[in-house]
């Protein structure tokens, strides 16, 4: 198919959604997409690349030059736009600038001046604004003698003072519904939820989700409407802020599996290496007893056990507790609620494992001693454990340090490393004998 | 506050948003949550249940009678009334439909029908379906006059064929914006995501996300319209999906802050019983070795290094292929690519690894043997966790098994496993001693 008829490959692709092309794209092999994007010619249009894997679509943007960039640019709503452009290298990102319409460069140097995952960022300039003194008759007849002149991609109309400050929000349907002659502000529900221009992306999507929101008004500092975001955006923005939870307490960064072998290797390794660093920790803890594994190798035999359950314990906790800090769940009230809550649980989990691993050691060796040491060193790491998968991510979070990132790192270190004194520890001091 | 007087708990909570009601409750501790409600009275609306937390309102819906559950649902949409009763128990949930006005039960009746996590369940049946022949004027006549007898939270109009099945779908802007005697045809889009009513809502989630919609229309089996699907929802379901993923991968089940000790307890406990189990499995791979470690007692210290890093390089790849798997992008298409890149990443940060630790172990314990059956473990393990890390996820999915459930018992038992037999195997078939 690639091989040749440019044609034919438009005429297939013609007919599909934009957001289908895109998935297409993404699903070639690599060294594929530039001659097919090349094939589709104009059918690759600012849709299908607004649609595109954030990833591949860099990759594709990369080998174009600037001219084509701000071609396809033009084409595209602020919001888009501004998505493709702070990907680039500041040079080409200059060069891309300097090819656009005066108006438009106007609107998108502003959006990057806010600061990445912002509001600002996010939001789209085109919105329907209408005086409060109007009637609902007024707002249809400016909408029909406006036409294309005004964006259709509006779901909800702001009524705003003569400041230019938004005073309410008006759903088309109730728009719709109204007779002619009623006012705006009958119409208009006067709470409204605003969104400050700097506010983070995530903080955005958590109002939109809280108040069922289909779009909200974006407030400069000074209080005036200067832009709107619609609830579309903000469903990538939960897909991915979630997307990044996961793979960040999983060590894998903001993988994608789109990214290179070598962007992979390079976020990964990093991984590695200080996990590297903690497991030395632990190898050094065991280190001390040395002299009591050599006089009783079951220690060792049974060591992957005491530290398993530990790490397991906390990333079970852990889990909970980072997804509670991003959804806002977890708040001042209600974390001593929470800490307690934890412990009971380890307490009553500990209780249990230990008496499992504590009974099954103590029968396989045939040594009472042996399974109350461990059955003890269990109890003590699966409370450590519950305790740390609450507390880590918690203090860094109150640091204000993405806890997603390094919670794991010292998480595991620390049920590692008492894991192994308590059980180790535990031995020597009650001098275990096989 | 909450020590008596009724009136001004109420005037205080009067003024604000349901969602932020639902927090307050939420936020209180739970044996304070019952007396808060009943203070809230009237204030305590079916707008506030309906944002309440799961696991939360479960436990307020618990203590009502189920004529009170019966008068909350009257208020509520379908949708919201639906996801109250199914997680009521059986003989609950048949009283409260008793106590409803038939053509309510009807509808909600009709919505458990469907498959729990469908469309059918997530969608709503008020919904405004125009015929094609109409001009916009007729619908805005149309919609004036029906008045409040008609929802307002409707983002689109579904265009409808006699035998009412969709023929297109209306974007309220553009009905807004067009002159009275345009027909409704012309304004409408004909191409439009049709959702099947027993589709699973991560699929509706999905096309939502891929397509930037606001709602879509439900249709039967033989393709009538039955119900809107709206972003509000899907909104909520993405985050859902994505929180489930996580928590699942880390074994805290469908764990949320608000679960009781004891659900904690029990679904937590299952999951350290079966990793338990791996762990034994483990250890009886060591245990084959004992003679081994006995003779040099550095095995057993480095152990920890051979699994963790195993444990964490499949953790990596997993996490990445569990979040592909879920959002679509891990296709046929491209399995074997993503596989061989798995693969190259392994080798790559294999060697890496492997050599830092070769080296380390090697001249720490002044052995070189030592530090190069290390090295060799290492690459073997990372390769295995690389290859699992993607393998079983992808196998699981395609036996329809969730993989983000299932996956990380298996990854992580094969890489203990093959880990310590690599090392503790290399170390004794070539003779290493101290």
């Amino acid at each position: 198919l690639a091989a040749g008829d440019t044609a034919r490959v438009q005429e297939l692709a013609e007919p599909l959604h934009p957001a289908d092309i895109a998935d297409l794209i993404e699903q070639v092999e690599p060294g594929e997409r530039q001659p097919l994007a090349a094939a589709l010619g104009a059918v690759l249009d600012a849709d299908v690349i607004s649609e595109m894997n954030e990833v591949v679509r860099e990759q594709l943007i990369d080998v174009l030059d600037p001219g084509q960039v701000a071609d396809v640019v033009t084409q595209m709503e602020t919001d888009d736009a501004v998505a493709i452009l702070e990907d680039m290298d500041e040079e080409d990102q200059a060069e891309v600038l300097r090819s656009l319409p005066a108006d438009e460069r106007a609107a998108i140097e502003e959006a990057l001046s806010y600061p990445e995952e912002s509001a600002g960022r996010l939001m789209q300039r085109d919105l329907i604004a209408v005086p409060e003194y109007w009637t609902v008759g007024q707002v249809i007849d400016f909408l029909r003698q406006a036409g294309d002149d005004v964006t259709s991609d509006f779901w909800e109309i702001f009524v705003v003072d003569p400041s230019h400050k938004p005073v309410g929000t008006m759903r088309l349907s109730l728009v719709l519904r109204s007779p002619r002659n009623v006012l705006v502000t009958d119409v208009m529900k006067r709470e409204q939820t605003l969104i400050p221009v700097d506010m983070d992306q995530e903080e955005v999507a958590l109002r939109f989700q809280k108040y069922a929101l289909i779009s909200a008004a974006v407030v400069d500092t000074s209080g005036r409407l200067v832009g709107v975001v619609t609830v579309d955006d903000v469903v990538h923005i939960i897909q991915e802020e979630a997307d990044e939870d996961i793979l960040r307490l999983s060590g894998a960064g903001d993988g994608d599996i789109n990214d290179s072998v070598r962007e992979i290797v390079s976020t990964r390794l990093r991984w590695l290496v200080v996990n590297l660093g903690t497991a030395i920790i632990a190898s050094i803890v065991i280190g001390f007893f040395a002299g009591t594994i050599e006089k009783m190798v079951a220690l060792a035999i049974l060591m992957p056990i005491v530290s398993a359950l530990g790490g397991n314990a906390a990333t079970q906790t852990m889990a909970v507790t980072v997804r509670a800090l991003a959804t806002d769940q977890l708040t001042e009230a209600n974390t001593r609620r929470t800490i307690l809550k934890e412990i009971r649980v380890a307490l009553i989990n500990g209780a249990a494992i230990a008496f499992l691993v504590g009974v099954a050691a103590g029968l396989y060796f045939t040594n009472v001693h042996l399974g109350l040491v461990i059955a003890t060193a269990m109890i003590g790491n699966i409370l450590v454990a519950g305790l740390a998968g609450v507390m880590v991510p918690l203090t860094l979070d109150r640091m204000d340090v993405d806890p997603a990132v390094s919670s794991p790192v010292f998480v595991t270190m620390t049920t590692d490393v008492m894991g192994f004194l308590f059980f180790l520890g535990l031995a020597a001091a009650t001098g275990l004998t096989g």
